[in-house]
């Protein structure tokens, strides 16, 4: 059978594993690698926990350390969401996969070039390593054949602050080289997966019911992130933001509203950093005067507003079972 | 009768007049003034809607000029979207009231401190006079019992760019000082006037159908601006943002979804420039890192995200009647 | 004699009462009114200060409050500089002279209306004054014979931070305003008071020799920020920066270097709030793309870099005398 | 002998190519590897600068070429003043020595790693290069000597903007991540090649009296830039700014006035992009209220202010001859 090929950029934490493991457990993907970088995790967290997930699932895919913090920015983690390792506080053994040799802009880099236009990338943190990736060698933009972002809020609250959600928010300087570059970009921001699209009690009951070591570690590790959700986000259960990004780069047909619009990241703002601002009416030039500081001149964004939540929760579903 | 005192700040193209109207035809309402500022007109113009509007509801509240420009920006008009008089190109003749001497800023701050505690404000352009007056006389904020802001969009795209709503776009440091006063500030944004609160083509044949002077002088007077609604804000109808603030304004119970959040505006963004960030989610604070440059630290506006609009439309009939 | 008629608006603490002195103490000066605004004090003490000083010089100069805090910014005050009462910690008496009745900006628009192209403007403060006026009435921009600003460092280092003088970074945006305003405007930026230009021990003592009450005055209310002259600016002796800016209102010909430039204020940067970025090799325009966001086109600041010192010093004894 | 081992990173223009050949001729410099950026010139035109300058002088150094653009910014290049082929239209012929195979961050990451501690690292263009190469391998900050950049104006007026010089404006976030690296870093400014430091007519007629094939290279390539530096900088001469940073690298003792101060670069202001901001009276937490968004902390680069002008010009001679 062919295999579609697919690199996952992440700052592993919880929900990020149950991504990873989306991809390890799909039949028709191949996972070429794994590159970690600084968000929710310290680097070294979030490579143990991503190594961690791709062992539960039998396999050995190559994950590689990446940038220890943004560009410009400092580093600001979210152990408090997902709890003192990341994983939920369940302090899972250390795996017997090592960490790979060499970083992981280069292993970005040498996989795009490996295949070209065949290569799916799926980012799950900030956009460091990606962004670091394209400064190097600007012209994997266009070797990616598409690249998922979970990241943003189009025209929404964000999470961490009122205008933004916390992968674009960490690093906004990368995500703009990113949403600049030419890639095949598609977003997936936090309110994808948030109200119908997260797993009520009943549903996590029943995952745990399938009664395999996935769906059990599924939910455990992100029993913590739960809370959080229910009582910080104000959600009805627990939202999977990276794996619904996961969900759409598997199955594009889980998306239920989209557009393709100019998008574009804040990064000078006093009280928007990081806020994706997404052009969704296409007001863009069209009174010039009032947009004159837009550099995204053309649609470059597939952002997708909102899953078909029945969908979404059956291909999770088949992943855990 | 007991009569509830008002002032009405405008930038009078062709909504603002049936917001004006409005306010001179509801039962228990005492217009003391109509200051103007620049904004989708200039002044001289405004200044001219508002005294023709007046003229026609057989009143004589005096019409003052106000400030000529943004406090730091360059004015931006919209003659484009009111037609070339801001009137739908109606042409009407000029009306026999004339301008009331003196500013619109001491017009303001005089009113507020004659009817201290005892006076609603509304707002139905640029915040440049009223920022000007709390500059000159900070303690009127307290004195203010309502202020119903005709601006922003909170946590929905914006009209004049992807982020941001014309009025706080227009000047936003006058809005910032505004939002920052201390006065009771209620925000209708445009989202609140749009969709099922768009008056239909159905419903503007039967507001012509009145056949009153009224109705017939607010559906004409907007015909330009209907057909930017519709093609280019992308609505069902007309939109009438000025008059959904002034209805809230008389008569709060028409606001179906409301909450009071802390909102700031953003004046230094790139793609930002006059959003209205409104924490809807009551997260500033909750994890300090991620906001640690919010000014604004207590809930300050009263927003409306929507309207009942069978009650509004029921409101502005009345009125057009 | 006809005397030059002259306004003066200031945040009083030492070295702004020397200058109000001078202008009460020279020949040609008729002072119209003083304006109290927010800065190296708050405006009553400021009020308090300048009551003072106008009393010492047997006048009845009448002194309006102004602004109580910039227009935008936390209001940040110099009691560190200036002592605790902003005049060396010398607790004078309350002066018998009340304030006026009427605030600063109306006081600023009378007076400038009142004496149209005959009257000279000192700034000794932040420009929150002088910009609410312009606000209110941009037409006294060209009414001004002179605005003179004791603020800003041209192409220096500053003193309170490394970019910024203190009066323009207090209120960047009001500097702004008066910037933009098309003011005839001369500035003396904080280093025409430095170095020679700054009184030495001996001349210190030269001057409490002349053993008149205004010479004492003006030593000892500056004997605390002497010390910080000496030990934080690392300046040679008393630096009198409101007074070299008085001078240079007085007599132009103590102007040893200027030249007229393209002068604006930064607002938004995060470590050069309230510079005053000078164009001083003209370059603005001569390669269109690296400066293309500037808005001020032509040379519009009289810029002071230095003091001949010894004639700065022997106008200075001769109002002290 | 021993020989400091240095590499050179250059948008190589025609002043560029003087530094090089400086660092070729040098008696105690190995040059390990020129990396080129863009900057003054496209890289492909860098490069053969290069390489046509590192061939005259008989030598093999790889070059390699770096990165096509700023980080974040839009390119900006300067033919205008280094003439159509950045060598002062002098159109030399192709060189035989080609660029080196490999990516200019590659060849800084390996040289710095190959000779850690024993490396002086010579800036010559924008800091993309340098920046980018830290991203991948922030320890490398700790392994460079010295790092001598070529950039930033200390307190002075800037060239391209009144606050900014060229390089440093060009990329100022590159200039950030580099100024904030850690690494050992030293600051020539363009004010250190102005005024006394420029080469006066006589001096250029003495050193085609030299009569070698580098003293004619040098300075009929930068005839073009000499017609600029006199009539749009306003200087006496021929500023030879690249060479003076060399200069500064190869014998520090030509450093007339320094200090070590903390520097910071200015991203995000409207009139100040690009200013190196230098906290030379060290100002920043001395009065914590006015500074308190530095990142930077302690004194970071060591600035030279001005030039021993006849020690550095015998340096340069010393090289063409």
């Amino acid at each position: 059978m062919y295999k579609r090929k697919m690199l996952i950029d992440t700052d592993t934490a919880s929900d990020d594993a149950v991504a990873i493991l989306m991809a390890h457990r799909y039949p028709d993907i191949e996972p070429l690698a794994v590159t970690v970088v600084s968000g929710n995790m310290r680097v070294e967290d979030g490579s143990r926990n991503a190594r961690y997930t791709i062992e539960l699932c039998g396999a050995q895919t190559p994950v590689y350390l990446g940038c220890e913090r943004p560009m410009l920015r400092e580093p600001v983690h979210a152990y408090w969401y997902h709890g003192s390792d990341g994983m939920g506080g369940m302090n899972y053994p250390e795996p017997k996969l090592r960490a790979a040799n060499g970083h992981a802009i280069e292993a970005l880099i040498e996989n795009i070039r490996a295949h070209e236009n065949d290569v799916i990338l799926v980012t799950l943190g900030p956009l460091t390593n990606v962004a670091s990736a394209l400064l190097r060698a600007p012209e994997i933009a266009k070797m990616v054949s598409r690249c998922i972002v979970m990241g943003g809020a189009a025209n929404v609250v964000g999470n961490v602050t009122p205008a933004a959600e916390y992968n674009i928010w960490c690093d906004p300087e990368a995500a703009r080289i990113v949403f600049r570059s030419g890639m095949n970009l598609e977003m997936v921001g936090w309110e994808a997966g948030r109200g119908a699209a997260a797993l009520t009690d009943q549903e996590i009951a029943a995952v745990y019911a399938f009664n395999t070591p996935f769906a059990k570690f599924a939910m455990e590790c992100n029993a913590h992130a739960l809370q959080l959700a229910k009582h910080w986000q104000g959600d009805p259960g627990m939202t999977l933001h990276d794996p619904t990004a996961m969900a759409v780069a598997l199955d594009p047909s889980i998306s239920k509203r989209r557009g393709k619009y100019r998008v574009d990241v804040e990064t000078r703002g006093e009280l928007t950093r990081g806020m994706t601002v997404v052009d969704e009416r296409h007001t863009v030039g069209t009174q010039a005067y009032f947009t004159d500081e837009w550099a995204v001149r053309q649609p470059n964004v597939l952002t997708h507003h909102e899953l078909d939540a029945a969908k979404w929760k059956a291909l999770l579903y088949q992943c855990l079972r």
